[in-house]
Parts: structure tokens; C-alpha cells; sequence
């Protein structure tokens, strides 16, 4: 199922080694500026290249083949395409017989039997994360006024991101971190309860991100500890404004104006440069291996871009459904 | 959007203090052997009485209307459905101006502009989960051979259940906790990349369920103090069995086959016995006030059965999708 | 699949002879005023009583039992219940083996392999499109200011239709029928390229009415006589009015906002008073019967105000999409 | 909305006159053969060139870009990308003002307010039928053993259709045509009440092909002359088959074995060599026009390999859902 959304609605394809990877965006709103410059400031923040990430020079540049005319989208469906390019010919399909601990390597097998792009992970490589920077970029037009932020809060447990990542590169290892991120300018009254809920929604969209394991909105997890009169949030202004935020900007799923405010975990790289064990599911051997090549050392750092563009996703989606945002926009 | 699912769909409604709450199960395959008596089993599970939860008698009794015949499912939409009973004529409109802190009072204002039923939490209210436990009954029934189990693991920060709820009690305040849920036996290869992995279906059924705030996979929000090494799950059978179980069962969103292992964070009741203090919207005066009547201290107690069927629902599903469910059962 | 609709949803359930029939409507806005009666009005349309119709008295009491409060609707799903009574205890089991040509009881035989319930065509029956009129006679509130209405053109190829059916009764035998639909005060720019064209959306919901085997727009089936310059509609004012009408108010999916113009065929009732000849399947052997008891001469007349509802709940959804139609109305 | 399909899912985009049109195809089972080639001769159907169509030679040559490796679907979707290629630079912005009759020209302006793509028919362009016969060539590999055909009945209401044509061309108006689409060899049980009866969904695709304006299953509209006694189908084998088929294949919604059997017709094309009259609707006076270059005579002759492929694609989900076609090809 690699469709998401009710009104503003992506669709996407490709794979880790194939020809192209990209996403169609259907549903969106005619009369938005559009051109591959807008897409490209969103999709660098995703690139590779800072320390702790992969050096691979990867082809990020997008291509608007369709749904978009005189550089204003047109109410057609909107195709943006990557061609893949600089994938290595290391043999991958030795991964089918000693599946990579962490990977989908195993899981993909039992799904495919076989029939899968096993290269550098196919159609579950992290580079399919393009397709929802470029529909995120799209949807952050539309969601005026509110604005997404995401911030790094630790990685590998600690909150000086630089020193965790030289630890690790130290280590060999590789590290895992919590992203948190953050819509202010929030609308009340989005989310379309019983299944649609606000979280609901959001928490669809989050865990198809490679590697995240974990999400909770507000107090999460904390809110176990709390009494419910420390717990509840008590309203201070007329439009809904409460003194603390427990509960993340949502009630009952459904928007209060307060900042959404929400926490991922992203696990640790699955590629790492240490020694492990794993079996050879067709000899019954255990055997010790080593990835070798390139990877992330913390997959994480490149996460803020693309949980800043689920949520911007699902919001477009919700405000449409509330009429904030028009089918068509004023011609200028 | 009260519908949810592909194959195995569910469509709820109701209010709590409305005629009557209700599920429709669309899609479940004909020849089902099933009885109010089998739902029965399961709603008495989420039934209030035991210590913590609310005393009052809910009219719990289902009534299915169609789709079953001659005791057995037909292929033809199922519809449960369960009178109200027993609400109190209290005035809830007060709530309108005074929202409660913690509850959707407000949020549902702003969406339904008064509109809303609001006795009682209206289509909000916690009643609305008799219909998930309706048909997450009727799921566990396709699911073989998955067991699904859940547990309180702590209330209120205390792995002791039973002296944390005796404490809120006599604190007169409501506490929260973290349920685990557990299922076995479970088939390899379940979940749609990119958007329907498994974690992301069974995230948006999840937080659907009134008072969810958090939900982690295996080793969760603990994966991002973990190395890579660490973290990895080792595999040590030729079925794809693992040493360790930090995926929780899912890598790349898929089932490996081992356990599928989630926790989640039940926020402490929104209703506590404590005064509160909170704004009179139309006024624009804070005001104190102490929720009456009857409350359950601890709604977590009663979420185990809830999350349960929210996994067999899903489970369902994608069982369905890998053909491992019939659309027809054999005739005996 | 009981459901339909994007933003206006319905989901239906029941048998003949089972305990209920109903509705639920799901997205429909909040701030419509809404009672039994107000469904009771299209309800009376659709019943039997006169000639050519069954003479059964079918309990067709509607029963809001959620989603309205204090006579509003909430923006929380709709329920519409009706309790089946007055049906006959005959033994239908026979036409599992001894299926009666036209209707469903072979079909159904092959796809629930005798789990069905077959009682007066169980799931099958044109009583399930109570539930098309009822939420129908909803979306007709909605869409202001288009108006729908229907009208039989022909019954057994005769323009006379009291004739027509009178010829029948006499010939004990059954007869079909056109009924055209006209939509009025259109607005433009319905439909949803590349496939939720107006064409589509109402094609889907109109096949789904029992009996209905053909569908045609406009000059229909005749426009394959005309010539190109003979068929195309030229526009004479500036909103878009055209001289003819052959495109039934639609071009290329979109609503032009010119009267939109539908007919469909409605076949004969498959029962009649006819000796007929169908196998037994289990025994091999032709055999001849007569359909026994109660049935309508022509269903045909009983279909306008189901074809209308049906148009209703797509133009509906359609003037949701373009915000034609608001969230929540204004409160009085 | 441009997505289509429960289980076998496809999503289209592009305009006439683009960089690029395609179609992703979603939920493919894993391990079919697939290659361009296999693609090529029905695409080869659909192309331009015979006497009746226009001279244009389109870029019709398939690139698959995602979804297949080593020649077998792998089950991640499968994009299908065609380059646009030999447009004529010219002016189509005057049809704004003076919309083409019969062509979307002034819904297309009344829905996209002039942001859409109007050149050679954007998104509403026959070009885009591409995607539906792509999505039906695969959807035939999938759908053994059942055999789809589909041939002209008549042109201009003249079954010799080289006449008819000749006949147009002389005439220079264009014309249109009934298609016959039968598919034999089919499998009992497919269809899903109450809303994806059989002829449902093939409707709701049907008329999402550019100029069909009527749909009619078996008898069709000939069934409203007809006894209830003559329209039935007498069941003569045990396996279903009846000795007329008036039904076309389907009861209930269901199929019943019995040869699928609709027909549809196709409007004359829009653009005739015709001196025609229209509206400016911008000056609000009446104008004549003839469409200039080049185009169909009868854009019916392309429709055969169309309405296969929509016919195709829905048989493939339907069967899908019945688990007659598995989600893993077996390896050979």
C-alpha cells in the first residue's frame, strides 16, 4: 500500500538501485508555485555529507514531470522523479541466504520469496524517504500559517549531538537518537475522530519512516507517572491556550491551537561497522560478518527533514478537510 | 472517518448517552461460527466494577442485527449493536463554557461548533471502545494460529497495580500506566511497505483508543541509547527466530515471526476527584471546580482488552491480504 | 464492500428476513436539522402499496439512534435503523438447489457457499435500498440549490405506463422499465479526473441499486448515430449554458453546470407469476416452477426515488469536495 | 482522484502536451514476468495510424522504472513512465475564451480557474488512456484463465465500419461508435455487494475513459421491452451456464460463470472539421471556429484495447479478493 491520504493524497515508487525513485501528488490544490527549486531547499536538508552520514553523493535532484504549468501546480496529479545514479555493483544477494540483523533483509524474503530488489535495500531503502521530503515540501505551501520545526534532542542518550557521533565513529558503531518535533500556528479542530484522529493520522505516516520504533505526543511516556490534576492541562486564554501542554496540542484527537508537539525514536543505524553474528538461514550455520562499505553511522540526523514533512503531509490533509485550504488559490 | 481498514473493515458510532453504540464489520469471511455469547467473553473483560474503575452499571449487552445466520457468518456486513442505559440526566452544557481540563470539552466545541452531543463525552466517550472489542472478538476468531495477550506492566510509575490504584484512591486523584501487548505464534511476512507496515496500521488503530498518548515497538524509546550492535537482533533459527527482540517483531515494517511486542502509555483519567482550575471561556474568568459523580480512577485497567483487539483487528487485516484467512470457511 | 464516499460516507447493512436494515452516515456535515420525519417524506416514495407494487406492508419506520442531537445533526456518524417485520416463514432453502433464474441465489450460492442468508434474497433484497433513500434523503439537504428528480419514461417499452402495467398483471408476467434522472440548478465543476468523474462516481452508486442494467448520459447510446458537429452541445451564454444537452450536463467528468441528464434501464422483477424452467443443480434435472407469493410486477416503479438518492449522495460528496458545502453550519 | 482499485491499485498522471505521462501500478503480486515488450503490443492497439485516426505519431514506447527486477515484478510498485514528444506549438490558450463544444475546455476552466493545462487537453487528454492500457496489460497476465475481447459493433449506426468511416471523412465530421467487451472463461463469485457489485466497479472505470457516454450489461437496455419470463436466464448446467444471457454475466452483482458481456458507447469525437458555432464567452458573442490539425476521426476504433484493459484491471482485483491469483508467483 504505498498510498497515503484522503484528500491530499502521495503516491510512491522506486528503489535503493533502480531507475528512478519518486512520488505523485494528487489532490493538491491548483495555483501553488511550483518549480524544482522549491523542492531542492527541503531535499538538501535531507542530503547526506555532514559527519555521522552517509559520503555517498547521492542524486537528489528532482524532476516536475507532470501536474504543474507555467510554474503554478494545475489540480493534476504532480510527479516529481529521481533518477538513481553512483550505486555501487557489490553483491547483495548473498544477504538472501545470511539476512543482515536489523535490515528487512529476512522479512522481505519471507514477504517476496525471492522476487524482491534486494539491492542496497530496494524498495525499502531509506532513499524512498525522497518521495516524502518532496510531498512535504508541497505541503508545508499549503499549511499557512503553521509552521514545523524539528530539533535532534539526543543521540545514543546524549544530548551533545557531536560528541555522541564522534563516539560512535570512535566506536565503530553505530548510534540511534530521539527527534522531537514541533508545529506552532496550530488551527483547533483538526482530526476526524473515531479512526482519524489527529495522532492516529500522524502516527500512520511516522512509522513508515525506516527505522523509527517509537512515537509519543506531548508528556508520553512521563504521562504514566503523573497524577491526571498534574497531567490535564488547564486552559488560560478564551482561545484554548493551556499553562502546560501534557497533552501535546490534541484532546480527543482533535486539535486545541496549542503547539503539536510529538517524539520519535529513530533505533540505531542496522548497518554498522562492528563484527556480528548471524546465520546462514540456507547452510543452519552461524556465521560473523561485517557490512562493509559505506553507511550512516546515525540515520537520525537525517531524520527533522523527514518528520517535519510527515506532519506537514497530514496536516495538509486535515486542513483541506476543514476548508482552510482552497481547491483553487486566487490567481494572481 | 468512523471506518477503518482494507479487507477487514470496521465502521463505528454512537454517543454515550445516545440511543444505542454500535460496530459494522464489513468483509469478515462467511462461515464464522458466532454468538453474542463469544462477544460476550471479551466485553466483560473491558466491563467496569473492579477497584479503580467506575461502579457504574453500563448496558453492556450485544445484540447483532445482521450478517450472521444459523449461528454462522454470512460474508454479509455484521452490525452489533448496544443499547445505552443508565446515564444520569446531569447537565454536561455547563462544560461548554468551563471546558474540563484534559477531556475534548473544547477541542469538540471548536470542531463542532456546539453541534456536538456532549453528555458524556458524546461520540468521544470511552463507551465508543465496545465497539473495538466487538470486533477485535470476531478478529481473534480468523487470527489462528496468533495469541494476542496484554499487560498491565505499571500504574502510576508503579509495577505494583494494586497498592498504585489503593494510593490514587486515597490521593483522590486518577493515575495512568503502561499496558504491554503481546501476540504469538505470529506468521512472517504480514505488513504493506511503504505506508501499511505493520507498525503504521497498528499505530493509527492504537491511537484511535481514547487516552493513548505513547506507543513504542520492542526496545522502543530504549533503542536510542543503544549501538547498532546492540540493538540489531540476532538471528538464530533458519524460520528466522532472533536472540534478542528489540524489533518487537517488525523489521522494514514487516513480521519476522517473532513475537510482536508494543507497549503503550495511558494517560491518567482526565476526571479526577482534585479540584481544578480552569477557564470560563465565555467569562474569561479562571474558576475551580471538582468533577462529580462517578469516574473510573485509572481508565488504564481497562485498556488491556481494547489494545488486544485493536491488534487483532489489524492482524486480520493483513492476514487477509497474505491469504491466510479464507473468504469462505469450509462447511461442517 | 458496504461502503461509498469520500467525504459523504455510507455504510449499509441488513437482510430481508433478518432482525435490521440500516445506515450509517459518516462525514455528513453538523448543524443540519434532521428528524425521522424529515427521512419518512422519501421513505413513503419508495414503498410499496401501489398497483404493480408487492402489497406487503414492509415496516419502514426509520430510527435515528445516533449522530443527531436535539433534532441536529452532530458531525458524529448517523445511524438509521428499521426493524424487519411481517415476513413469511416459507422455505427459501429450496433455491439453493433450485436456483430461480434472475435472481441471486446462484450467484451468492458460489460466492458464501451456502452460508448466506437466502431468506428473501437475504443481503441481496431491493429492501436494502431503504438505505440508499435514507441517506439520500440526508445528502438532499446538502446540496442546495440542485434539485433532483426522477421519472419513468417507459414500463415494457410503453410510454403508458398504467396501460403497461395493467398488460402485465393480466399476462402475469413481469415487466421492467427507464427511469431518467435530471439534476437542476448544477453547479460547475463537479468531478474528480482522472477517475472519480462525475460519470464514475454516479455509475458506481446507480449499478449498485438492485435491477439496474444500463446507463446512459445525455443522448446516451444515440450519440453513436450523430455526427461530431450534430452531437457537440455549443455554448450560448457565458455561464456555459449550451443549446442541446447531449452531454447530459458532463464533459470530460466535469459538470458543466447544464441540467445533468441521466437514464438508466431497470430489468424486469426476476419473479413472476410465469411457469418457468431452471435446473436442480443437485440432482442435474430441469425442472419447472412458479415463483410463489408476493412480489412487485415492476420494480421499476419503486426505483425513482432510489436512482435520486443515489445522484444526491454523490453530488454531495462531489460539493463537499469543491467546499461547496460547509463543515459546520451556522448555528441559528 | 486519480487512483483506482482495492488490492490491485493504480495512480496516474501526466498531460497531453507534459514532459511526461505514467502509471504506477500497486499491489502487482510478486514474481510475473514483465518487460517492456509485453507491454508494447497493447500499446501497440491503442497507437494512431490506421485510417480514422490521427496521423500523429506518438511517443508511445513504455520505460518501467521501478518494480521490476531480473524481468519479475518484485511487489513493490511498478512505474511505467512514457515521454511526451512531437506537440505542436499551438496557441490552445484561445480555447479559454472560446471553449471547444464537446471538449473540456470550459469545465476544465470552470474546476482549475486557468491554472490548468489546456494544452491538447492536459490532463483530460485520450492520452492518458496510456496509463489504463500500461495497467491492463499487466492486469491480463494476472487474470488466467479468464480471455477478454473486444470488437466494434458499429460506427456511425452502421455495423460496416470501413463505410461509416469513409463516409465521415468525405462528410469531414467525425463520428462515434458502440464496443462490445466479452470476457469468457470466467470464474463464479466475483464481486462484492453492496457497493462493488461487478458492474459497479467496471462501470466506475468505464466511464472514466475519455468520450464513453453509455454502459449496458447483456441485454441492457433492451431488457425494459421485455416479459420478466424472457429477460430471465434459465440455469441449464450444473456449473451455472443458462441458455440466454440477458444477465451479461452477473446477478446480484456477482458473476456467474456465464460470458461477461457490456457494451458502451462512444461519442463522436469533440473536434470535426465542422465549421461550428460557440460562445466567447469572454465577449459574449457568438463566433464559428474549425478545429485546425490534426485528429480522430473516430476516436471509437482506439477504444477496443481501452475498455480490455479497464475490463482487465478489474476482473484482477476482484479475483485478488478472491484469492484466485496469489500475492507470490511461485519461483521457477
Amino acid at each position: 500500500m504505498n498510498n497515503f491520504g484522503r484528500l491530499f493524497r502521495i503516491s510512491l515508487f522506486g528503489e535503493s538501485h533502480g531507475i528512478q525513485v519518486g512520488v505523485t501528488i494528487d489532490g493538491c490544490p491548483a495555483g501553488i508555485p511550483l518549480t524544482e527549486d522549491d523542492l531542492i531547499k527541503e531535499l538538501d536538508r535531507r542530503r547526506s555529507g555532514a559527519k555521522g552520514t552517509t559520503p555517498r553523493k547521492e542524486s537528489d535532484m528532482p524532476n516536475i514531470v507532470s501536474g504543474v504549468f507555467n510554474n503554478y501546480t494545475t489540480g493534476a496529479p504532480i510527479t516529481v522523479l529521481f533518477e538513481n545514479a553512483n550505486t555501487r555493483s557489490k553483491d547483495y544477494s548473498q544477504f538472501l541466504d545470511i539476512p543482515r540483523p536489523g535490515h528487512a533483509d529476512f522479512t522481505a524474503q519471507q514477504k517476496f520469496k525471492g522476487f524482491q530488489d534486494y539491492r542496497g535495500g530496494g524498495h525499502f531503502s531509506g532513499r524512498i524517504t525522497l518521495a516524502l521530503v518532496t510531498a512535504g515540501a508541497i505541503a508545508k505551501k499549503l499549511i499557512h500559517p503553521v509552521e514545523i520545526k524539528s530539533d535532534i534532542l539526543e543521540i545514543g542518550g546524549n544530548p551533545n549531538i557531536q560528541e555522541a557521533i564522534d563516539n560512535a565513529i570512535r566506536n565503530k558503531d553505530s548510534v540511534g537518537g530521539i527527534i522531537r518535533c514541533i508545529a506552532t500556528n496550530m488551527p483547533a479542530g483538526l482530526g476526524e475522530p473515531f479512526f482519524d484522529k489527529t495522532e492516529s493520522l500522524l502516527a500512520h505516516i511516522i512509522f513508515a519512516i525506516p527505522a523509527i520504533k517509537g512515537l509519543e505526543f506531548g508528556a508520553g511516556f512521563e504521562a504514566a507517572k503523573m497524577w491526571g490534576s498534574e497531567n490535564n492541562d488547564n486552559y488560560i486564554t478564551a482561545d484554548g491556550k493551556t499553562d502546560t501542554n501534557n497533552a501535546g496540542g490534541i484532546n480527543g484527537g482533535i486539535t486545541s491551537g496549542n503547539d503539536l508537539v510529538l517524539k520519535v525514536v529513530v533505533k540505531p543505524t542496522s548497518s554498522t561497522s562492528q563484527k556480528q553474528r548471524t546465520l546462514n538461514v540456507k547452510t543452519g550455520e552461524m556465521t560473523e560478518f561485517i557490512v562493509e562499505g559505506r553507511h550512516d553511522t546515525c540515520i537520525a540526523l537525517r531524520v527533522p527533514v523527514v518528520l517535519e514533512s510527515a506532519v506537514a503531509i497530514v496536516l495538509a490533509d486535515l486542513m483541506m478537510q476543514e476548508q482552510q485550504i482552497p481547491k483553487v488559490y486566487e490567481k494572481k
